[in-house]
């Protein structure tokens, strides 16, 4: 099932990913995100003299990449604040006149930018930016929803939620299982070519938005959303708590980073334990599911040396009687197999999903 | 402390109050506000054929109006949605040509609308929405802040949390303690010439907005905020903990309607018991205030047999073991006083209030 829900054209493909000059892999991640998951919707990159950044893609300029059959140029950088170097806007500049469409997820509104407009208004290309949201959004009913939905949630933001929705979402496909991502964040939109960015609404639509971001579906069909936030991050926990009552999930996997002390936007405050977080989150949830259970912990290790992780992820498992992986080194299949253990029914005719998965017991 | 919030003209009066034609008391909500909490701001009425509501100010037109010294014309009833009627439209362009202000809580746009764009530009007038907000707004810090602030959550929307916060803050002023009431909607925003509709703001900004509707004030200062929605409305809860988070609260009232008994926008959710309601907020508020305790619960009796009120009170408070009081109709000395006793170094010197209140006992 798919979602229109932008009154936006569509995500034209292959792209050519516009790296700028940028220094660090971490400010990539969009431009990262889309070659790993969206291989063949990446035809090149374009990176501007002192960029250190190498997707792993060929070089290419726009006078190639048109050729090659590219469509849209994508800005493959995290959103920055402040005005954009002139460099940037002349290389988008330079795009919009060859007619390749921009997608923007940057703060800054593109389409206002007067040389930019007008090229676009000259070739006919699109200026997209995946953080404008439709104008008609909803008021959140709390009303049930057919089909299954899985929701990450983190002890913190940054902390691997759309990594772990988007490979869980993959090996469920190859498990056979029907499943879509649901993107709520500018770099899954632009990975999945749809969703909202639900940190963009106006917060009286927030659950509203999040309702509709994973609609009725079949009855065995798997709606694996994209977290945002944290409820224990007090820069974004009102978005975290709508996304989740608006999700209604039936499972919720609990996404960490083991390096992470303190909370990234306010350092004053500790990261809660994986414990605390997890029953947190499962209170919450059962505001609006009573039989949200969690799956499962997603820890991203990368900052620990590689031979303690494996003994942590045990250790941590063994405490919290949950499957505990690493997605980005071990794969999601533990969750898979989590999902097929807990909703043994998927496959029977449909019914009310309220009623059916077990009572959780000792929380989970 | 006076916030200077929006970029907007000053809202000026004494107001005029627009009732329309509206049959039904509980749509004047604004217009009734602003007569209770700001009698002397209200110099009349102004009503159209078939209005059976009566604020119990003198009835008069525009011109009339604007002898008497009027300034600006308020729109006293609730927000409606779809197209405004003609009649309504001609009566607002009226008040502009005659030079008054048109001050409006109404999700319509009106300074979007031709005619009475012209007539504003031709007259000088402005036309002020309270739902605007701010064009720069901070993404939330988690950070402590000085003085004491005390928020009212409720069990439900629209339970009397206006109400009690404007109650307590004068009655507070009356027993000599500083205190400000904060407006967080439109009709608290009108009473108090200051704030921001919480609601209305993008919510990414949730925290941050709420932050800065409660700034740093004198050691012994309280600011009286008015909640918005419930942590268990799931239409809402992303703002109420937002609003939560961003208030850093160290004393919550729950304010409660003893007729409600399903959730005003989902019929399909039980409101929940008050002590859940209570356990549930400071336990969401403990995550940035570990010391919010919550001093009394404010009901709204309203459809009660008179005869049984106090006994429900009583009973309540036997319950609970905390003052339970209808405010309408027992004012709010029991909280001020509730205030006194948790708060007793309020007229020390400052310190750190983060270390002051003593640890709660049983959850409060």
């Amino acid at each position: 099932m798919q979602l229109i829900h932008t009154k936006q054209p569509p995500i034209k493909h292959p792209h050519l990913i516009f790296l700028g000059d940028v220094t660090d892999a971490i400010f990539a991640k969009t431009g990262m995100g889309l070659k790993q998951w969206q291989p063949n919707k990446v035809m090149g990159q374009w990176r501007l003299p002192g960029c250190e950044v190498d997707l792993g893609v060929p070089d290419m300029g726009i006078e190639e990449a048109k050729k090659s059959g590219v469509k849209s140029l994508v800005i493959g950088i995290a959103p920055i604040g402040g005005q954009l170097p002139e460099a940037w806007i002349a290389a988008l500049k330079q795009a919009l006149e060859a007619g390749l469409d921009v997608i923007s997820g940057l703060h800054n509104d593109l389409s206002a930018m007067t040389p930019l407009k007008q090229s676009a208004l000259e070739s006919g290309a699109q200026i997209i930016n995946t953080r404008e949201t439709p104008q008609k959004l909803p008021i959140g009913t709390g009303k049930k929803r057919s089909g299954f939905r899985l929701l990450t949630v983190g002890t913190d933001c940054a902390v691997g939620k759309k990594f772990t929705a988007l490979a869980l979402t993959q090996q469920l496909k190859q498990a056979g299982i029907k499943a879509d991502f649901r993107a709520t964040g500018q770099t899954g939109i632009m990975v999945a070519g749809d969703g909202i960015a639900i940190d963009a609404v106006v917060a009286d639509f927030l659950t509203g938005t999040a309702e509709m971001i994973s609609p009725d579906n079949e009855h065995n069909h798997w709606d694996i959303i994209e977290g945002q936030g944290s409820l224990f991050n007090p820069s974004y926990s009102g978005v975290s708590l709508g996304l989740l009552h608006g999700s209604q999930p039936d499972a919720i996997i609990l996404c960490h980073d083991s390096s992470r002390k303190s909370i990234l936007t306010c350092p004053d405050y500790d990261i809660p334990s994986i414990q605390e977080c997890i029953d947190f989150n499962l209170q919450c949830a059962r505001i609006v599911n009573p039989n949200c259970v969690c799956i499962g912990v997603s820890v991203n290790t990368s900052e620990m040396e590689a031979h303690r992780r494996q003994h942590h992820l045990r250790e941590l498992s063994t405490q919290l009687n949950l499957p505990c992986v690493d997605p980005f080194t071990d794969g999601t299949s533990v969750f898979v197999q989590a999902i097929k253990d807990r909703f043994k029914f998927m496959g029977q005719p449909p019914q009310s999903n309220a009623a059916l998965p077990p009572k959780p017991v000792n929380g989970y």
